[in-house]
């Protein structure tokens, strides 16, 4: 019953009950463009990348193993390997939706019955678990990840739905799945519930139950749902080591928290599944607190990047303003993940603020995990890189997220495939639609070369956008067809876009400053309309808030949306990256994609004192400079996502500047 | 066979076999003062505390349950818990040598009856492995601590031979451990040898062997020392978990290594035995080679208290330059292990760097650890708290190393009896003795006010030292007795002592000034002479190397050996700590063993903009000043070593300079 697929153009990957949706796959096509073009490589060099991969390791096989009942104890892969063949199934039914790409069908469909085959007759499905020589069913829900295993294969299912319709094999797989999960661990679980009983160590089953309940019409997964997000934050999960209940989001219940802690990919797939539950359910208190969680953890707990996770130690937050260039993790799923809320919470809510940080994470963490080949990847995103990270080999398997180096495949290797169906879905995040009675709003909240055609009522509005984003900040939109019924257009002004100008139709010749929020045009669109929003683009400088101490005495530089950084390897000979400040009042030029700032080298004490590196004495002593090379630089500074492309180098986005300080404190924040 | 103690004057904790001596326990005798009092309190209360809890724990019945071959998989507390009561047994051991204390040997005497008794009959002592029930012997090497337990009962017994003597009944069950540990991993293991099945996880064995081989004079202990020295670093241990080789230093072999890394207490527990293992066998290459890990390892991977390690992660030292003061770890058994190191190597070398390192580590780290009372310890000593910690119930065991209150017991309690063996020997590393054919020379290390009376030769050098040190820097040195060969004095001027004078009795009424390093009496003792040092305690500024980015934009205050810290308890109503910038050029006066420091008040901005803690806009905005609460101030500093005895606190070391910026560098180091 694997029929070819016929993308639905109002499949989409989350439709909540309100009045916002996200578009579907097919009501957005880019042409080319900065995502355009990582579609294309994901296609065309990642998804067999993975695959091969998992088929090299044995985690493909399984499931042929467990469906032949062979499996045992030797079983390779980590308890969750099933779940990097579930977010690559994902991968796979968002390109169908795109491309139906009979190539693709051929490896989703072989993926497909591989999985199928090891599903149990009551619809248990994990390699891990369960089979001869293996721990029973759910007898490690701490560590386990069986539901968080779940969860993938659910969701991938609902990408499966959105594209070719809820009749389908993988679909049938997920139903039953989902059933046994409710069987087991449904309301009457509650009831003398032992300790840890109720839920998984890693969230994920949540939100993946609610968009299937959705996908499907079926009001038992969203209530399931809705049963582990309450039943987390009681402490009933057994400890792991030394990891505080915080690691899994075990220590306060949802609705009860201010701020995000604990491993950051948990934290926010918690968050997403709770905005799915609080939405579906009319929750508003939950939604609340979501928005709190995310307010103060975006603001104190969140890196310049968009990335989350301040230390390695449990790939977790940090404290509020504990954001270490060095040390940060950033983990590249946090930064799916983190996309995922931000996106539940714009269609929710529609503020803007969510769209903003939906940007800064998409261009500067899940765009900076894959080498511009796709086929290695960063697992932790750094700001700082001290030495040049040596060197990957192409068939090594990196035992962790560190290095300064993209890496083909980890041990732990959950970036790659989360890489893969988020990219393969970015366009579905581009715009959304506001539908209520009559009055139909669309409104762009990511720039990209394509064609649009949404659907509104019976009809559709079918835009033209064309820009060079994030290259040039002009993004021209022409209306080619409007449905019957009225229709406004708004576009976003990023909150760095100070500056930005909008040209409408019935603002003539002259374009309208416009600040930084949605930009509405003004009256219902006709066919033949042009639009030109323009965005500034120059570089600026942009400075830490005095309280995240790691970032004292430092600047970075943005571009647009681009977060930009210092490489060692475009430093002239002679000359060490920590040797480098920045003169501030000499300002930052357009460069390419980066920019051009003014320094000087200082160059740095000797050793040799058999000291720690402290230094009494006057704070008025000069600069030493007492060699040939240069002591006044221009230097070029590069997008983030791309560093580590010219072969390993030290690297910074936080550079430090030369004297006079920075202010310890700056009033205007992005938004004024 | 348990005799009371008649302590050895010439007993000493560590005899190489060079012309260097540390002084025994006997041969000085403080009164009161700084190590005095830590001294009295350990022995009033850290002895029994410790007990109790470990009898409360079960930690000392295991002994009796192997000793009755009923122990088994049920037994209570971590693999190395057997440590805990070695350690504690070194203690009492050294306190025995220095009073005699008869409750004290009766606590000493009952633990060896319960030690004693678990021995099996080919020596093999752990409660542990190899019982009924238990895995069996050196089945876990890299994580089993066999060695490392079976290590800390070799230094009990080694403390326990320099302070009664060797007819003793710990050295008696010490010997038969150390011959069963030859038997077992003699060269004849060399051959065929096992991955992993030659040393320990973690380092210790090495230098019990070392010292046991010296005090007994059985040089087999120093070849089973030398073995594992050099069996380490070839990657023969299995991984554990996701940490690397270098965690338990089996990366590089140690005289190839350029650096510490890794595990910080294994790394030096490594190099001390490594350098006892160079002297007593003459491998100067292998001493040079810790000698230039000690350099590096010093300069840029250690906090100016003296603390090393900045990773929570693998309890490690970081990268060069990575010295977070929030997440600084600085395990106080680092630091025990740090001066051990440093110790042996003034011994080997007689370079001052090293005393002066072993003063700043002593005075910042081990005394950092313990509470006022004797019964609450620091396990990580951070140089940064931003949240005051929660007050720690009396009787509750805390998980882990954080949360910036002492804690009264560990689940890895490694730390509280290692400060009380350290305390307990403490004036054992105050002076040494260099007695080479016919011409003697005491150097003074190390100041307290006591009566040393050092061997020299066949007669003694009896001197009075008074000095209220480091409250005051003057430190009087009066000769009370000189032996019949001439003896030479030198006194140690701290490498932060610049403009410190000397008065001597040739010199007249007039001290001559003497710059950081050995300062030499001319001339050769006689009775009735009298020296006075001065050194100059005035509190300083520090500031940190431009490559210590953690520390960008800050400076430390010290005074004399103590760095200081600025606590949220001492601040006015209505002032945050994070809001105290310190104004540099208005200098640092005295204020008690502290220091006080104009500030400034700079109110921080607000949150409510929904992005990350990084704001756009000119460098020039101006402080914002809008309530009432002071702006200029003036605030106490308090020495670092007794912080958050007044409740929790937030804390800093490294505090926020107002603009302008520091030197981004300073030639001017501790030694000019």
């Amino acid at each position: 019953m694997n029929q070819t697929p016929s993308p639905s153009p109002t499949a989409r990957p989350v439709v909540p009950p309100g009045p916002r949706r996200g578009l579907g796959v097919g009501e957005l096509v880019l042409d080319g463009g900065f995502w355009g073009a990582l579609q294309e490589t994901n296609a065309r060099a990642t998804f067999r990348h993975c695959l091969d991969w998992m088929e090299r390791l044995g985690w493909l096989a399984n499931f042929d193993r467990t469906a032949a009942g062979t499996t045992g104890p030797d079983r390779p892969g980590w308890q969750f390997s099933d779940s990097e063949v579930y977010k690559l199934l994902e991968a796979l039914a968002w390109e169908l939706g795109r491309t139906g790409d009979p190539d693709v069908e051929k490896m989703f469909s072989a993926v497909v019955d591989r999985v199928a085959a090891a599903q149990d007759d009551d619809g248990y499905l994990n390699t891990c678990f369960g089979g001869p020589g293996q721990p029973g069913r759910y007898t490690d829900l701490p560590a386990g990840h069986e539901l968080y295993c779940t969860g993938h294969l659910l969701q991938a299912a609902v990408a499966r739905a959105r594209t070719s319709g809820p009749d389908d094999r993988l679909v049938d797989v997920a139903r039953r799945a989902a059933d046994q999960v409710c069987a087991e661990f449904g309301a009457a679980r509650d009831e003398g519930l032992r300790p840890g009983a109720g839920i998984c160590g890693h969230p994920e089953i949540e939100v993946a139950l609610a968009e299937l309940g959705r996908a499907l019409g079926e009001p038992r997964y969203t209530e399931q749902a809705r049963l582990f997000v309450e039943r987390r934050g009681h402490g009933t999960l057994a400890p792991i080591a030394l990891l505080s209940p915080a690691y899994f989001q075990d220590d306060v219940p949802v609705r009860d928290a201010d701020v995000w802690r604990g491993h950051a990919v948990r934290a926010l797939y918690l968050a997403a599944g709770a905005v799915d539950v609080a939405v579906d359910t009319g929750d508003d208190v939950l939604l609340d607190a979501v928005e709190r969680q995310w307010t103060r953890s975006v603001e104190r707990r969140t890196y310049v990047t968009g990335g989350m996770g301040s230390r390695h130690q449990d790939e977790g937050f940090g404290d509020d303003w504990e954001l270490p260039p060095d040390r940060a993790y950033c983990e590249t799923c946090a930064g799916v993940a983190s996309v995922m809320v931000s996106w539940r919470l714009l269609l929710a809510t529609g503020d803007v603020r969510y769209a903003d940080l939906i940007e800064r994470t998409l261009y500067n963490v899940v765009a900076t995990s894959p080498r511009a080949d796709g086929r290695a990847f960063f697992y932790a995103n750094p700001l700082q890189q001290r030495e040049p990270g040596a060197d990957v080999r192409p068939d090594e398997v990196n035992p962790r997220a560190e290095g300064g180096a993209r890496a083909p495949w980890f041990d732990v290797s959950c970036c790659p495939t989360n890489v893969a169906r988020t990219l393969a879905s970015w366009h579905t995040y581009a715009a959304f639609v506001d539908d209520t009675d009559g009055a139909a709003t669309v409104t762009l909240a990511q720039y990209a070369s394509g064609d649009v055609r949404v659907a509104v009522g019976a009809g559709e509005l079918a835009l033209r956008v064309d820009t060079t984003y994030p290259t040039a900040g002009t993004v021209r939109v022409t209306v080619l067809e409007v449905p019957d019924r009225p229709v406004t257009l708004r576009v976003r002004v990023p909150g760095w876009a100070g500056g930005a100008t909008l040209a409408t139709p019935s603002g003539g010749p002259t374009a309208r400053p416009v600040p930084p929020g949605w930009a509405e045009v003004p009256g219902a669109l006709a066919a033949g309309d042009a639009v030109v929003l323009d965005l500034p683009v120059e570089p600026r400088l942009s400075w830490p808030d005095p309280r995240v101490d790691a970032a004292r005495g430092t600047v970075a530089v943005e571009r647009g949306p681009l977060v930009l950084c210092l490489e060692s390897v475009d430093l002239p000979a002679g000359v060490a990256l920590d040797e480098v400040r920045v003169d501030p009042a000499a300002g930052v030029r357009p460069h390419g994609d980066g920019a051009l700032v003014r320094a000087r080298r200082i160059p740095l004490p000797d050793d040799g004192t058999g000291a720690p590196p402290f230094a009494s004495g006057p704070p008025s002593a000069p600069w030493r400079d007492d060699d040939g090379a240069p002591a006044e630089l221009e230097l070029p500074l590069v997008p983030y996502h791309r560093w580590a492309e010219r072969g390993p180098s030290a690297m910074r986005v936080l550079v430090p500047i030369a004297s006079p300080a920075p202010p310890v404190q700056n009033l205007s924040k992005e938004t004024p």
